[in-house]
């Protein structure tokens, strides 16, 4: 038996996020279909994490335990034919057969992009949260420092979610303009059901005044969601580096 | 009666060019659609060029001669609530009553843009010319240079134009790569139809051996179009400015 890690890049926009559901298309369940077609044998493959409807993946990880022989090089391109062009299949290597997309895990970044301004953007339709009212980048950058380090993040999770423990490490937190565009990268060892997507949705609501400035840490200490702010649309939401140990 | 200039962005996907065509969706119907919503008159709109089926515009200019009073700033947020998310009015200004937007346009620069790379990009997917063989941009954008001057295009013009002169003035051609793309701006006086189109597929047709280096002067010499290039996919081009007198 061969282990397969694939990284993946994909428009979320049609999917109803990576796992498969029921009378609803994911990109897992297309990606199944693909490598049926191209193993001739139904595999079973397994994700760095759930993304939900409409999230977008610069980089997304899972891994294929099979006994296909095919060369890690004829696996990508076979799989591109087979694929609708919203999701590339984007490099194939060997690993060790014990490597889990999920549990072999360390990290992940998701970037959460705003198109800042009062008039859409057409190439952005989807891929980010028009927001109207100015932000001040190294405003939300200084606001958001706050969620550095490790905390028990209960206030920004959704219900829903059925974790142990709701304590991650938020490693890092950039909040940066481009133009028009607001650009938010978070790094962390772990993220919570909705986790980027609250805290986004709260750093917007001390824009909107609906926060008061310099309490995120007080909203964290009290582990009630309904503290935090709103959950940002899914369409500005992209996971866009998965971390595992060097030597996968 | 005043004249309003708009400056519009759209992704041109769903659309058959600019123009109005029977029986084909055009970015000026659907434009003149919307204002007769808002203006509740017809208004004719005159656009700064045609684009082809699939072409996007970054900018793109039209004015409306109108007896509406409906000041700019209400004329851009009404436009862009009845226009659909492909399309957005990025700004309206009054002008002189004679100004024309393809009459008194000055020159134009487009962007043609290539994915150079075996893998294609989910989110660049009818956005881009996903070109897999490995294009040196410094070496093209040396061979582009023999573009530049007053010629006649007539070697990279497309059957179909009724134009009287095929004399232009190339301002400058720009060959550049941002990671696995390769972006291509040319600036003229003016283009004629399909320009853009054959001269980028006479660069890369340059990549592909099918053209000999070093002889784009003699192609454009020869006024012959059999000697040009093929015709580059459409949606690799975006019009990227349009330039006018900076009085208007």
């Amino acid at each position: 038996m061969r282990n397969l890690l694939l990284t993946i890049r994909y428009l979320g926009t049609a999917y109803s996020g990576w796992q498969v559901q029921e009378n609803a298309p994911s990109v897992q369940q297309t990606l199944q279909d693909a490598v049926e077609k191209l193993f001739t044998v139904r595999e079973n493959i397994v994700g760095c994490s759930r993304t939900d409807a409409g999230v977008h993946a610069n980089m997304y990880c899972c891994n294929i335990r099979t006994q296909s022989l095919l060369p890690c090089e004829t696996v990508v391109k076979g799989l591109n034919a087979y694929l609708p062009s919203d999701i590339a299949v984007v490099s194939c290597q060997e690993v060790d057969y014990d490597f889990h997309a999920r549990y072999s895990c360390e990290g992940k970044e998701y970037v959460y992009l705003i198109h800042n301004s009062q008039i859409r953007d057409p190439f952005l339709e989807n891929r980010c949260w028009n927001y109207k009212k100015h932000i001040d980048a190294d405003f939300l950058n200084k606001q958001a420092q706050s969620f550095c380090g490790e905390h028990d993040f209960k206030a920004f999770c959704s219900a829903g979610s059925s974790v142990q423990s709701t304590v991650r490490t938020v490693k890092s937190f950039k909040v940066e303009r481009s133009g028009d565009n607001i650009i938010m990268s978070v790094q962390a060892n772990g993220f919570l059901y909705n986790m980027v997507r609250i805290m986004v949705g709260t750093l917007t609501d001390i824009i909107m005044g609906r926060i008061a400035p310099d309490t995120i840490e007080s909203i964290i200490e009290s582990c009630d969601r309904t503290n935090a702010g709103i959950t940002a649309p899914a369409q500005g939401l992209y996971l866009n580096k998965v971390f595992y140990k060097s030597n996968t």
